[in-house]
């Protein structure tokens, strides 16, 4: 593999998303690229999967590269698998995180603690210019508290607390939470399957 | 049947329920009474059909009379069903229905056409101070617009045209609406167990 095969691009402009996964990849030697000038690609599907895959498509074709996306979300038990692919839009306008915490916690207000289950769920793809892809999910379950708790991680994770655990995601330390996580175990999936996908680039 | 037996309690201090409700049952000989000093009702269910059975049994407990309820909702396809039980609660704060309608435009808006299915659903409930009681459900199908359309009904009506129409159930005039609508369906299916539960009272 050249040095070349290793420029992987991220198809997103999501901070909080850039850093994570270049924690989760670079100890499997992955070097992300995430250009701030990448084009929008509307979120139109109906599942993670779906998304995630759009995103990758797109930004291999646009910028030759082999490119990796993330769609990830909430999947709350009480809300019928919602806000799901909705998650970073669920009160109306893209990445407002504490509106759409506010939202969920409101409208699970009279919810009882024994149906209080939700997951994490994160479907990692990777697309090469080839037309080659891979997508792959991660999964992480646990209950939803009536209040924030915690400054670490972003979107719903102050009110995340993991099956297991006592804590919320945003109250771990990043290591500690990619460990568990949806997109920790997600991209960890994906990682060795992408060194195939960058040696076909070859 | 005396007089006094045709006395029944309607569950709700919803305007818009009590209107379309006493069009729709008068027709059975069936006399409304809606108290404005009802206790709320937890509405804690996780289906229609058990919030308006937790709505009748409360009202038939404290006022010893038979009591009806209606628990009623859009089930949005592309929103797993939801908003469903939290209808009149979607945007977090209950009745507010200007909000809710903008809310699921807003969380539907990269929703292609053929996904824009969605349905009314009413359960209809009735219970007897002696604990009998009868719950059935109606249900009308259609299609959601970007925007809303029309001045009649309530809630969800401006933006969902039933199938084989092509105006808003907020287009209607009432007596179209009742002729086809999940609150139509539910309390004329309603109506002639009523008569049992009245007489059983008797």
């Amino acid at each position: 593999m050249t040095g070349l095969s290793t420029r992987v691009v991220l198809a997103t402009r999501n901070e909080h998303k850039i850093r994570e996964l270049a924690r989760i990849l670079t100890p499997y030697g992955i070097a992300l690229e995430s250009p701030s000038d990448l084009p929008d690609v509307a979120e139109t599907g109906a599942t993670f999967a779906e998304n995630a895959l759009l995103k990758a498509r797109e930004i291999a074709s646009v910028t030759g590269l082999v490119a990796i996306a993330d769609d990830s979300g909430l999947v709350v038990d009480a809300l019928n698998g919602m806000p799901g692919v909705l998650s970073a839009r669920w009160a109306g306008r893209h990445g407002d995180d504490a509106a759409n915490l506010s939202l969920v916690l409101a409208q699970i207000a009279d919810v009882p603690e024994e149906r209080r289950t939700a997951a994490f769920v994160c479907a990692a793809a990777a697309v090469a210019p080839s037309g080659a892809e891979v997508v792959v999910e991660g999964r992480v379950d646990g209950t939803l508290l009536r209040a924030p708790r915690g400054s670490g991680g972003f979107g719903y994770d102050p009110i995340f607390v993991p099956l297991g655990f006592s804590q919320t995601t945003a109250e771990m330390t990043p290591e500690e939470k990619d460990a568990i996580s949806h997109r920790g175990k997600a991209f960890r999936a994906l990682a060795p399957r992408l060194s195939e996908l960058l040696g076909a680039v070859e």
